[in-house]
């Protein structure tokens, strides 16, 4: 167990379903031990065996859960807005496998991961799932700076043994299975920082390396998280590799990388067609919708209203580099964004996504793929953030629903007051808070 | 002639042409009396006549023209973000409209313009064209702040005499008029802050209004702004009010407002079809593109490719608070964003805006509204942002272009180191700084 106790007093939000928020004006959330013991209306509903614990006066000031990101490249923050004219296989070749490249260098991967980690530290996220690159040294570099950071993220050393650049590929499925056991066995003791299993994508895998990572999936027991159906390129030429395969998700589904026993994440599913849903939600695969990525790339917009019909597991994703914005604040307002283009341009009878949904996304949804996480409610993993009103506020009273509306589309990481993971105040000592400058 | 003589140091950048940028970096930008005199790539190339103007160096900081914002709604500023799950016609009703009467009241609109002008001040853009309220006052108040902001401005007082709340609408045509005469006399000595006529939109203003606007127009040779061709609902109510119009503009153009003589902006035209596109074309009607706007309401996307093609004037708004965001950066990356979604979604012959294109509409598109604006050749009115790279930055060396696409996506007020207005600096002195507080 981590963190210490304490009450937290101030105007507390989180997520009771998809749909409705929880709401408390001057409430107390509890935490003890790392673990949220609930929110109560009145200090005299306290239990207790509570009331003794320092309370942490956070009046006027809106406390939420800590934000989930399922979905981002730390190699690409670097590039981050650049090169978006480009579309996902030729942005790929052109932008994303050349930086990638260069993480063999374990000095620039240090320079390259440090500022992305202080970056990181001063933002709403708590949890993030990562891809890493190819490179063990680099990746191990990145979890190590990221156990040190206090975030709580799960990374994957990216494996790729087809159609990507000699400088980037690895030579074979055997020396990627050699280096994908390599790199499980040297990051054990992370308590923060846990391996995620991590095929880039079907174009990327052969068959020969999908089935070892099958086998190396079931032997440490491992999530796998990946991508699927994002650009319309990119299905078709899945649907030449893999012409045995009912939809792009079945040819992860057929190495038993998709779901059922294993917690997957699935980016993008934009072109995701019924089949692949009805897939995804027996399978219990999650969904990571992406969809600031999904602008910039071109790739269109994910029908993320059939998802939560359907019932699937759905968070957000910042996916950058394809994302520019590391906040899943953002991937929120984006979210409901295009989901009203989506209706506009054509579904009609997908109803855009409301405030409610989007801030279930990116909290509880996202967060489930964690555990219990993304919520206040008891038992909970205490990840929270105390918020200051964007200023200036209006010259009239808001809802504390309001607040969190203006939260969501205005504010930056000066908005942060405080952050605690797990009931740890961050940043988590031992960081080196970051100067800004990489050179 | 306003603004001092001096040159500026540093990495320069604007654009030539609708599709090129102008770089130079470590160059020379000459400001003479407010107006420019042009850029030049050594010292030794600077005419002798300025050789001897104090040089500011800002060496390794980007300088580019001010961001022009062509239509925001000052009153709406304080709601920004609330509202966003209704669309045009209800929205209106629900939020603009009971806002917008609150103005009635002088010391709320102090404080509400107050905050609008200070955090205006803080951002990058140095120009914009706003809609007030109907009421004669708080608009004249507006003005007043926003005079001695340094900030130049175009500002209308709204006329509104049908189809909108007894609280705001104004009794009939004549009392419109009249307080519109009133206005305009009562703020003719203000330099950077003029008049432009505003008629809120066809379903608000009854004929007899609109002639009287004509008339007003005539007599002063005011500009005007208004909205055209939004949302279906609101296309459809105008084709049931003004049935012998041959489109929306139309509607504007019988009445002499909308174009020809007339400097005239209509905001969104996301719905202008080829006869409306091609009379704006003919009568140099300028175009408003407010990306985030016609996402907010769910209004749809302006097939901003086809006015290009068709040489419309195409300028930025903000429209706030359809739009959230003030700053014409996020319009840049919002309008190339929308632009690919209507490609994805349907409109495959209309290649998306480039980098280059969403910032030359962002300036000199929008700035020639203005005059000789949004540019650094010879002549033009000296309006220059001095911009810090966001941090952090990558690894690896940039272009100027390459910075300049780091800017627009990533910058917030903290990138503006500076920022001259008719070769003032800004924050202009005699307005004080603000406290971020309203309450």
């Amino acid at each position: 167990m981590e963190g210490t106790s304490f009450v937290l007093k101030g105007d507390i939000c989180y997520s009771k379903t998809p749909t409705s928020l929880f709401t408390a004006e001057q409430g107390f959330l509890v935490c003890t031990q790392g673990t949220s013991a609930g929110v109560f209306d009145r200090f005299s509903r306290i239990p207790q065996e509570y009331q003794h614990l320092p309370c942490i006066d956070c009046s006027g000031k809106l406390i939420i859960p800590g934000l989930v990101d399922l979905h981002m490249h730390a190699p690409q923050f670097a590039f981050r807005s650049l090169g978006m004219d480009l579309e996902l296989l030729d942005w790929l070749e052109t932008w994303a496998f050349p930086e990638e490249a260069k993480y063999q260098d374990i000095s620039y991967a240090l320079r390259a991961y440090r500022a992305l980690v202080a970056d990181l530290q001063q933002g709403p996220n708590t949890r993030l799932c990562i891809f890493g690159t190819v490179h063990v040294p680099a990746t191990l570099l990145l979890m190590e700076l990221l156990e040190h950071s206090g975030l709580v993220c799960m990374v994957g050393k990216v494996n790729m043994d087809r159609n990507s650049p000699d400088s980037l590929r690895e030579a074979d499925a055997e020396r990627s299975e050699a280096a994908t056991r390599q790199w499980l066995e040297q990051c054990k003791t992370y308590r923060r920082c846990k391996a995620i299993l991590t095929p880039r994508f079907i174009p990327s895998c052969s068959d020969d390396l999908m089935r070892r990572l099958s086998a190396i999936q079931r032997q440490y027991g491992l999530p796998v998280q990946s991508h699927v159906s994002e650009n319309l390129r990119e299905v078709a030429w899945v649907r030449e590799l893999s012409p045995e395969a009912s939809c792009y998700g079945d040819a992860y589904a057929r190495f038993d990388l998709f779901g059922g026993e294993v917690p997957t994440i699935m980016a993008h599913c934009v072109y995701s067609g019924s089949k692949e849903i009805a897939l995804m939600q027996r399978r219990g695969v999650y969904v990571a919708h992406c969809p600031q990525s999904n602008i910039n790339l071109s790739s269109g917009i994910a029908p993320v209203r059939r998802f939560l019909e359907a019932g699937l597991s759905v968070g957000l994703g910042s996916d950058v580099a394809g994302g520019v914005h590391t906040s899943i604040f953002r991937a929120m307002s984006d979210a409901i964004g295009v989901s009203k283009l989506r209706r506009c341009m054509g579904a009609k009878d997908e109803a855009p996504l409301s405030l409610e949904e989007a801030f279930y996304l990116g909290t509880r949804g996202g967060g489930s793929f964690f555990g219990q996480v993304g919520s206040f409610e008891a038992g909970y993993e205490f990840d929270a953030l105390v918020m200051e009103d964007p200023k200036p506020l209006p010259p009239f009273a808001l809802t504390v629903k309001e607040r969190l509306e203006r939260i969501v589309w205005c504010s930056d990481d000066r908005s942060i007051l405080k952050k605690y993971i797990r009931g740890t105040p961050q940043p988590a000592s031992g960081f080196k808070a970051p100067d800004g400058q990489w050179r």
